[in-house]
């Protein structure tokens, strides 16, 4: 029952590198195997108006207002273009943004700013990380998101949006696109959280009976923490150099909510670094507990050997046929012989209880 | 008896981070499940007046006197609004405090500065750490402090201002700002010092009995060491960045205490180093304390067993009822027999003194 | 069957550093043994012109014209001082260039820019990384290569120029520089893969079913990635270097794809560093697979012995020759022999199914 | 008789801090409890003369001479305060010599330097390190020295002033101040080489014949090693900042020795280091001998249980009293059994042999 | 045979620091013992000239030729006393001379440089590296050389210059001591292919038949290594020094060879550290490889244990004397009770079969 959710899942891996063979700044999907349909959605937004729709209306883009437009799925190669072709985006970029191995990192062009980063859920039932790489450009007007399949952590935002809670709906294009990534980066606080409480779970059956599985699944926790790791650090960076680089695209007074998001990953990354040490720890728990348990075992096969040899090999005696045995002529014989097994058992319980091995 | 202090603990942990799905900027509580009555104090003091009250009175707030306010308590969000719109607080900071679960750290607005901390006494009894964040701020004439519930390690200075011991009467704000803050890292040396006692009783019972929770008592060490060293760390960068950003609120014959507060942490930093490096040892200790009691079991088995196996052998075909058995008809065959049992058991008892096994 | 791909390769290793005893500056061969004909390549091609001849024709070298030379193997020390000449190269460059067993690096000449690099491709069948060191020169109008031996990963080049698909043929030097580098890194994702789903497969064996050699399987996979990691950290370092001298050589259009090279560097490095962590967890995951069978078998062993020793001691006793046994009088003794041992059997398979240890 | 020697010391850690609840700025002692009475000693010197008393003299203290005032013993706080008022030093560097579990440290204020070092001395007995925190203060005309008790490693610095040995009458104050860091140094030299001797026995020990306590040891060498890196690794860093720090008290002429002092630092600290590792690698060697060991005694006790257990059952057959035994009747019967025995035992040795277990 | 290498030298570890009381700036031989002899050599050569004389003859010096002197020995203190005042040489540069467990250094004198380096060469027959100090000074016209005693790897440098092979008679001073440090790190690249080749070799024997002290030659390796690192980490820094700091000494032309030895000092050290890991990683496969044989063999001892030991019991019941057995009156009794042991043999075989024991 436990047991499907510990093998290590292998989906992350693209299956092969189509790509490897084509000429530098071709686009092509790099990841998991997609074939559904791509879908889109956009939404405008400033003070006093709202719209929002499905599918990609170029054409609505308007100055002084905040257009967002979401793609969901980037194996069409065809949408990556039209919105390229827009927004002026250099074709290194779109392959960047059609390559979901990509690793988090900021890039600064004159006009726009490019943000890759990973979307990370928990799976509960699997206790896996599921992981989606979003790409995000910032220009004046307008925030552009690209995912790799529908769904997304963004359904705070865009409820904040369209009944203007907080102060989204009275800033630029620079707040939402700090939105986006916060909400993102609060959903690492999440699984951080959820790896944490199964690590608490994993030290307390190493402790109380150890399994046969106990290391893979600490295996399995080194490997969703190692995810999480090259998600957030390569973030970090990220915010760093947006807060550190002057763009004229990000208003001063959204600085500090950069700066906050820039602590949060801080704060993620030292929880991961502990998790791993005290996930490296387990293994030396579970070595701890099972050789408690085989010494346990051991002794009793000793104590049991030791004491039972010696008497069998008495019983084997007087079980020969050899001629003139005198104590077969003795009266007492049997008496005698009971009295001989019983001190040499309570010597040797005595001798074991002395070496503290009972 | 000892047990329950051995379970690793989980209070840290909050519950679940209920601002997740809140925009940035809304100040919510998040830790420890809380609520009880918040508590506060206003202290007001200069070389010639004190005062001391319960409850926060910031219209009695006065320049060029001490103004020291005390809130324990931050899951009651009006009070922290109340004070935050007083002393014009930005919203991300009051989500800062409210969040105790923050990474210590310091912040310079113009004219206040925040300081966030963990004050952490040890708790003999389960062999644990109490950790409470501390929020403090400090402005030209006022230092605040906000902590998660009732109780601290501020008794020596609230006596100091009272009874006129030290300097801390004659100076101002920033003193006390230190004050407070010199008074945690002691209580950090106090902890340490705990640690460092229970790592050497560990040893002990390591080497002279180990036992099954010995690693996992290792492991509850390496956690509390690993819990100092995040609260540590971050401390001695944020002091640093006391002493180098020049700010008009902290005068300049206040520095030599943060160099010496400065000092204190890299010398904490280095014990709890040094203890995690033994600590770690302990674990090849304690392997090689195991093993070596599971190598004399053996030893016993192994000699026992051997010793015995042949006689036993012996006794048994002397017991076969096969015709023509020509030993039958020795005359002294059950002689011949025990000084074929005695060459036997001398022999191998030599080999096993010769092999260094006995 | 398998076996054989498990021994650690060691032909990477040059049999004798015969240049020892030379003065600096002597080119001569440092690698595997060689014999072999050298044979060589010259692409000459603008965007309206291609020609592509075997042999090294350096007379037919034109301006404003891309010129390729390569070189398959340079254990023939004419050649290299023959292109050395023309091209005006350093004698200590040609040195470089005759050692194959080279550290990646780039060094700027005032008119030429020499790069190092490891070219990587995997080998499935032994799951070995085959290893070649490919010299690249870059003057204004020509790139030369120099390559250990025929074969290489350029073919996809080759095409792109005779075919004239992507830039490649709109360009100039600088961009086929590029594009040899590009195609160098992106053949390490392929190795990384590979290794990367070879780490499955030995997770697998090892939970399943470990394996005498299953982790010399690990300490096999460790050595690969310690051998692309010293292929691919210095290439990072060189391409940054490329990036930061600002040489008249690589046109500032070209410094977007250096950069996109350069995020694939850190890309593959990242990999390869989780992946040596999986690997290096793999060895607990074997321990404790391994401790797991023990522990069964022993249980076996412990259980047969502790429970029929004293049954055969009980029989032994019955076996006895002693007179006046009064059991033997016993109407039942036989019954009350079988109710005896039933009673032992069934009194110690309680203990050990209530120690948990059945 | 070796035992004791083992015990982890305990000494070097303060009963408690009573500091922890004075005001900062406080003169307290923190160290091992002394009680012991102060004493003190003035030696005064120039190219031409020489004076040597005991007590503090403060009065005598002369321009143009070099003026040597040593403590032993900064329990008594009177004395302190009595030298501070005289050369005018700060109440927290009072209290930092008064806390002898100070981190070595130099601190520069305007006319005088501080420096703190360990006084590390070997004990051959307990293998164990005797180790005093010094204060050195350097102004222009003198050095005071702070020892925590009488004894240290200046005698030959002593007699090198008395005798006019080197040049160390001939020069300032500076030189005395370098002078007594040396030696201190030098002796940290001693420690190492004799940890390192000791380091040596010990693996000859584990590799020949491993003890019960061989890893206490190993652990017991790690502790040492610690306690010595904590004393040289800020100690580095303190001359470094002499060296750097332009302070008009050193002279320029005296750089060379500071350098010279230096590089001895590094030099330790790089044996340090290695002995770190050494010491590590104990661990495997330790497990490899002892399990080595463990593998032989097995090995025994598997061939005469393996041999004897089918012979014990051959014999056990013809001990049975079941009616109608074909091989009862046979002639030869008992030469048949022991031909039997002796195939079997013969075919078990040779397959032990084959399978390389004998 | 091969035991003897085994064991860990302990020679390069100088008996006592005999200047540990001598006053800084004193010269005195620290290292191993010697007294014999301190034999000499002067080359003296230009483009057209070319003499070589036993002895030192300092008054042969001649500007605008280069001046060779070499010194077999520092232990001899009189010669270094007359060679330092004839070149105006520091007295604390001549103590670290006679110093000979100095660590690898560069110092900029004014008018000359003090190059410190490790000379290793390796001693195949022990498996060891031998080390010797040397000491190379470098004046405008001369390089002298302190070795510690006969015989060095400048063999071919002497042979070079005196059949005037490759550039070193036309170039001046700098050119020789690039060439005397360029000799000795060639001499590293030898000793770090042995060390490898032995890695090979030391993994095999423990992957197909590890031995008691497989894992000692591991930690001996691990030390080698240490030494190696100890020597070129250092020197790697040295000559960065040497290209960075703009000495008049060395020429502009000497750069491109320092440069070239700079990346050598790099690919050995890339290469020791890659050995590090492999034989860390040898300790895994040894204790994997002996548990694999160890439960090979407790396999055995289990399958016999558990088949005879039931079997045995069976045949001990039928030897009992209890009267009234039923079986004693069966007819086929015997035969019963071999179909009896044939059912509980092959079921406990095929028991273990299902297990995968067998
Ligand atoms: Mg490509
Ligand atoms: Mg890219
Ligand atoms: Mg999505
Ligand atoms: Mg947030
Ligand atoms: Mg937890
Ligand atoms: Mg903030
Ligand atoms: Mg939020
Ligand atoms: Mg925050
Ligand atoms: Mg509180
Ligand atoms: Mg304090
Ligand atoms: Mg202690
Ligand atoms: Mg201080
Ligand atoms: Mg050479
Ligand atoms: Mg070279
Ligand atoms: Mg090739
Ligand atoms: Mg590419
Ligand atoms: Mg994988
Ligand atoms: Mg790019
Ligand atoms: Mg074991
Ligand atoms: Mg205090
Ligand atoms: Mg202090
Ligand atoms: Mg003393
Ligand atoms: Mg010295
Ligand atoms: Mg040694
Ligand atoms: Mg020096
Ligand atoms: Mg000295
Ligand atoms: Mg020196
Ligand atoms: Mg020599
Ligand atoms: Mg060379
Ligand atoms: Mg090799
Ligand atoms: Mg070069």
């Amino acid at each position: 029952m436990r047991k499907p959710n510990i093998r290590l899942r292998r989906k992350a891996t693209p299956k092969s590198r189509t790509n490897v063979f084509q000429p530098p700044g071709t686009i092509s999907y790099v990841g998991e195997d997609r074939t559904g349909e791509v879908s889109a959605e956009t939404i405008l937004y400033d003070e006093t108006h709202f719209s929002k729709q499905n599918g990609i209306f170029l054409d609505q883009l308007k100055e002084n207002r905040v257009n967002w437009f979401n793609v969901d799925g980037v194996h069409d190669i065809a949408i990556l273009e039209k919105i390229g072709s827009k927004f002026h985006l250099h074709h290194l970029l779109l392959e960047d943004i059609a390559n979901t191995t990509q690793r988090p990192k900021t890039e600064f062009y004159g006009n726009y700013i490019y943000q890759c980063i990973k979307m990370i859920s928990y799976d509960a039932e699997n206790h896996e990380l599921n992981e989606e790489q979003v790409s995000l450009i910032l220009t004046e007007d307008a925030v552009i998101t690209f995912q790799e399949k529908t769904g997304d952590v963004f359904e705070n935002i865009r409820d904040r949006i369209e009944n203007s809670r907080g102060r989204i709906r009275s800033v630029k294009s620079d707040y939402l696109f700090y939105a986006l990534i916060d909400s993102i980066i609060d959903h690492y606080f999440i699984a951080v959280e959820q790896i944490g409480e199964y690590l608490d779970q994993l030290e307390d059956e190493i402790f109380d009976n150890p399994q046969k599985d106990s290391l893979n699944k600490a295996q399995k926790n080194k490997r969703m923490l190692l995810q999480l790791r090259r998600a957030i650090f390569p973030l970090r960076e990220s915010i760093s150099r947006l807060l550190k680089e002057d763009s004229a695209l990000i208003e001063s007074k959204t600085h500090a909510y950069f700066q906050d998001a820039y602590d949060h990953c801080i704060q993620i990354i030292e929880t991961v670094e502990s998790y791993r040490e005290i996930n490296a720890g387990l293994r030396d728990m579970y070595l701890s507990s099972v050789s408690h348990k085989m010494n346990q075992i051991m002794q009793v096969l000793t104590i049991m050997s030791s004491i039972f040899i010696p008497l069998t090999f008495l019983a084997g005696i007087y079980g020969m046929n050899l001629p003139d045995m005198p104590e077969m002529g003795w009266e007492n014989a049997y008496s005698y012989f009971w009295i001989a097994c019983g001190v040499i058992f309570f010597s040797l319980l005595g001798f074991f209880k002395w070496k503290k091995w009972l």
